[in-house]
């Protein structure tokens, strides 16, 4: 169990956090660190956290978990205004979409620190929306949490991290940064794009005919468009990567139409399917 | 209301028709016309149907409305088999995803009785499932049906069309077989491939990892590979036109990565949201 534990960014994820960790008992005090008077407002309201401030240093002081769960552009400001009031042994985490350029920044901020640990998590829930009125203890129920330990993480801290996303219903993985950036590019990143794209697609008398197939492939277009540029900013490569093989693979089909392969494109559904319907059936998470 | 209604293929969309017409007291007797006694003893058990034949000729006998609910390349046998039957003035109807195409064969097949009022449909609604046990009788609450009159259909079947399907919760539009052609490649047909192709990006491991964004986005890729072929097949020309639409977005979409243009990239993620938001918020349905 955690004395204190410190979220900055209370918003959907962090609030869910909070609020799962208050529900569960598995922490004496959450405060939540935010920048906005109405933002602290609603987590508190809706019981993502005991306390509130606006001054990172106040909310780090005394934690025993620091929690970075805003927008990943303000990390590296928040850990330096934070790191005065760190006490030696805090736990310093982050729920970022993205790793590899986030440690960059967060590991630079911490380096004259090396008495704070930080370990980096993806937890892999979440919706297109956002803020502490969104936030639900069972956010993470049947959810995956990517854990992206750095060579120096001690084992104690990996532990303690792991049993804290467990205690909130999250199967946990470890993978390298590296690993996770290419993967999320693939199962998160690209997937918003291509709905997005379809979007696109439509105009807004088509959109009305549509049936809920539409709906919720594209239901991921419908997220905060600043979240996904700061995304696609810092996971640019894999981004790349991955959507010049998503083009690459509606060309086949497109190759296939023209010919009028549908015997090749019958093996492609067919493979789709499934692929779909046992990555379903294996996961915690029902379908309906 | 009708006295006797045969359904040929009483699956998911013909016995959700059926359910909501008897439930409604808008059809005397609902007949379901299958090849598989087994299919239509689910029929029966769910009540989607009051009786049911093997044979076409039998169900079409007397009927005021034959509805042609089964994979679209059966309709040219079916409706030579039933031509016999069919009393003057009886409507028949189809609810095949594609209209061009299919237009052609059943009024090709009805030549010879121009007695007989064909009214293309189009229910926009449905989900991966198939089969009358996925058959729900309030499937068409919320959605909408587009229907494609000929130019030679009588004003009269018209109202009756429209009418059935007001009864049974959906909103009626009228369009060209060529306009519901282009318009569903869009909002339908593209959508499809696209969650498939997503599939095609992933491994069955990474796939595990994802979280609901991946599975709302990928639903429909669990549909019958059969059924989308024979879409596909059938609606060839539009498919193909709007998949290259697709791509062509997809590669601006990796030339503003490639280049670092993340305002254009954000100004096209909030048009997606907007025009997203906008569709969802005019649409009947709710989106939770």
């Amino acid at each position: 169990m955690f004395q204190k534990v410190a979220i900055v960014g209370p918003g959907l994820i962090g609030g869910s956090l909070g609020m799962a960790l208050r529900q569960r008992g598995r922490a004496e005090t959450v405060v939540g660190v935010g920048r906005r008077e109405s933002s602290l407002r609603e987590a508190l309201e809706v019981g993502a956290i005991d306390q509130s401030t606006l001054d990172v240093r106040e909310g780090a002081e005394g934690a025993d978990l620091l929690v970075l769960a805003t927008p990943p552009g303000a990390f590296g400001q928040i850990v330096e205004e934070a790191l005065p009031a760190l006490a030696p042994e805090t736990i310093v985490t982050d729920v970022a979409s993205t790793k590899v350029q986030v440690i960059e920044v967060v590991s630079a901020a911490l380096r004259e620190r090396p008495d704070v640990s930080y370990i980096p998590t993806h937890p892999m829930a979440g919706s297109e929306k956002r803020g502490a009125l969104a936030a639900r203890a069972d956010l993470f129920e049947g959810s995956v949490c990517i854990i992206t330990p750095l060579t120096n993480t001690f084992p104690q801290t990996k532990t303690t991290i792991r049993r804290m996303w467990e205690s909130v219903g999250a199967r946990t993985t470890s993978m390298t940064p590296q690993t996770h950036d290419r993967v999320v590019a693939r199962i998160s990143h690209v997937p918003h794009l291509a709905a997005a794209a379809l979007i696109g697609l439509i105009d807004h008398e088509e959109g009305q005919l549509a049936g809920g197939g539409l709906r919720d492939t594209t239901r991921i277009a419908s997220a905060d468009p600043d979240l996904w540029v700061e995304i696609c900013k810092s996971n640019r490569r894999q981004v790349r990567d991955a959507l010049a093989d998503y083009i690459r693979i509606l060309q086949q089909v497109a190759g296939r139409l023209e010919a009028g392969d549908f015997g090749g494109l019958r093996a492609m559904l067919s493979e789709a399917k499934q692929k779909r319907d046992s990555i379903i059936a294996q996961s915690t998470g029902s379908e309906d």
